[in-house]
């Protein structure tokens, strides 16, 4: 997508390969949205290092670098014995498979680069084969955020307010999002919407990262407290709500997505405003029969307890304030502790439907259509 | 209620009087969480500038504080003639008014203190009966919240674990209370209890000025962030929600308080969790025909787009941080706005109901009993 750096607007993705180089090139997303930095790994670990430091976040983000990273390690190898070529792979696949070792699409993407190298005969058709299913790993995430915005820009209509949650944008992606892939195919086709991002506290990945996306596009937008959300529906200035998912059940058509999603979706219900959930197909867990299984990841308590940001100065203005330097601030009573649980799991009949690459569906049709959403492989 | 500086426990009201000094002694708010300290206005512009500048806030208070300060202005009078000193006193009247001209309670403090003193005959009479008018406020004031706290620590039970939204606690008032009078009721009577203090963004006044209450009193707590109430609630972990009002209809029983509250009520709707609100008897607005006529303040931006706290050693634990100064940061993409509506309004049909200091009563029955709740007195 579009981000303007010194007045220059420039297309970019999230995630790249540099053939020329053997670099896997990254947006530096710890330093947005107060500043814009590419950083380029040199060698597989410095890719795995990337995934565990969060230089890199957000599923089809991480399994794209992990994809790049396996062919980056391969490509590096001198040599043509097959085997120890085979060996040293082993090893580029576990490192990096380490680098975040609770999440599922950095082992998918590896997986398909693994299968597609393996029918290579020779070291360096391997390598070859290695970088192309990367590649067209990187363009099948693309492809199925574009398909999600054809099929959900049909729900965006002009003049409507839209209420997103946390970040499904192209940062969590290879490019275009998936709570946001609507968004922005609505406003390629011209429609004029304004849009709310909760902030989305702890993390604040709506004040952070929507917004940043939103902005870099010149999408109207505002950002609000999530406690705002309420009195704004009440008071009908919102008119959909889209927000994305870390784990959607095939099954039951129940989502779980960041910690105030469910109530957003309590809220939607109550004043019969439309509830929309975007999910790339990786994010289907076709196994679970009640998301009251679904482990729900208590963070630790200083997220709540406080907030990241840039000390600004207070002369200054708020819009492009003069920024100085960034800091963790304690903003809750020093001797208080917290509870932080970092998802929630939203009911199937708080759901509008699901936009998926493959349509829209009610959430409990999921499953009636588990073979071209890709169940079983 | 209880503070612990240095190690020792003692004994704090928001307000108090100072006659040896002629000052009024007011808790330093704006310090709060991070450190305590009480001021003492030496004239009764040092006492309205209290009131400008946040140093003290809350309905309770701030009229307290007023009506303080107009005894104070008239005990500064030196001199017998009583038409001089008439003038002088609507000056004390006129700048503690306009300290923050949008509030009620210090007008009607003001108001009860300026009625009883001009039944005196003399200066010296109207200058002591003004303070004695000035200290019975104040005490009524904490016979409210006793009350209060009488009436709704009956509901709350052993093992109960409650939710509070922002800061209705006692220091928004002359001590004690209103969402929190039942909480130190219970405490009082020995029940045990666990409350979950929302952190109220965008100024979060629940993790600075609740969860502070909360510690000093020894009471088991802990902060969330708004997005994660729903969530407590859909595993069975809140069973009963407090709050306070800043203004409440008693015509039709709906409540204005701060932002978020609304939220909070319609979850609790969904999970059948009884849903309170305390109020002391001048928050009632006997007028007003519905809820949606009450203005919502829209308030600046820049709460919403970043956070105050103090800069704490990352190094150093997150309970007990070293502190090392005040600051704001700003969290949010820095081209970004916001909306920042203050208050919500939430409708009875959602509100179990209502504590106040002369029993508890359903949100539609307000009107029945308008004449024990004050209704035209």
């Amino acid at each position: 997508m579009n981000v303007t750096v010194r007045g220059r607007t420039q297309h970019f993705r999230t995630v790249t390969f540099d053939r020329a180089q053997n670099a896997v090139r990254l947006i530096e997303q710890r330093l947005l949205p107060h500043e814009f930095k590419i950083v380029a790994t040199q060698n597989f670990r410095a890719t795995a290092a990337a995934i565990t430091d969060m230089i890199v976040r957000g599923a089809g983000a991480i399994g794209a670098t992990a994809a790049y990273g396996l062919a980056q390690g391969a490509l590096a190898f001198r040599g043509h014995d097959l085997k120890t070529f085979s060996a040293h792979v082993g090893t580029v696949y576990q490192v990096l498979k380490n680098a975040r070792p609770t999440a599922v699409d950095p082992v998918n993407a590896m997986n398909d680069v693994h299968a597609a190298m393996r029918t290579g005969a020779t070291v360096a058709e391997q390598q070859s084969l290695a970088l192309a299913a990367a590649e067209e790993f990187a363009r099948e995430d693309v492809r199925h955020c574009e398909a999600i915005g054809r099929h959900g820009a049909k729900l965006i209509r002009n003049g409507m307010k839209i209420l997103t949650h946390c970040n499904a944008g192209w940062l969590a992606f290879v490019d275009i999002g998936t709570a946001t892939a609507p968004i922005y195919a609505a406003e390629a086709q011209g429609k004029k919407f304004h849009v709310f991002c909760d902030e989305t506290r702890p993390r604040s990945q709506g004040a952070t990262l929507t917004a940043w996306e939103l902005a870099q596009q010149k999408i109207s937008h505002q950002i609000i407290a999530d406690n705002a959300a309420g009195h704004l529906m009440q008071r009908g200035e919102i008119d959909l709500v889209i927000v994305g998912s870390d784990r959607t059940l095939g099954r039951t058509g129940e989502v779980a997505n960041k910690i105030g999603t469910y109530t957003k979706a309590v809220l939607a219900a109550r004043h019969k405003i439309p509830f929309y959930v975007a999910i790339p197909l990786s994010t289907i867990d076709w196994d679970l029969n009640r998301g009251l299984d679904i482990p729900i990841e208590e963070r630790h308590e200083h997220e709540v307890l406080g907030a990241w940001g840039v000390v600004a100065n207070p002369k200054s203005e708020i819009r492009n304030p003069k920024l100085i330097r960034r800091e963790y601030v304690r903003v809750a009573n020093p001797t208080s502790g917290a509870r932080n649980p970092g998802f929630d799991v939203t009911p199937a009949e708080l759901i509008t439907s699901i936009i998926t690459p493959e349509g829209i569906f009610k959430p409990k049709e999921l499953w009636r259509h588990r073979r071209e959403l890709g169940f079983g492989g």
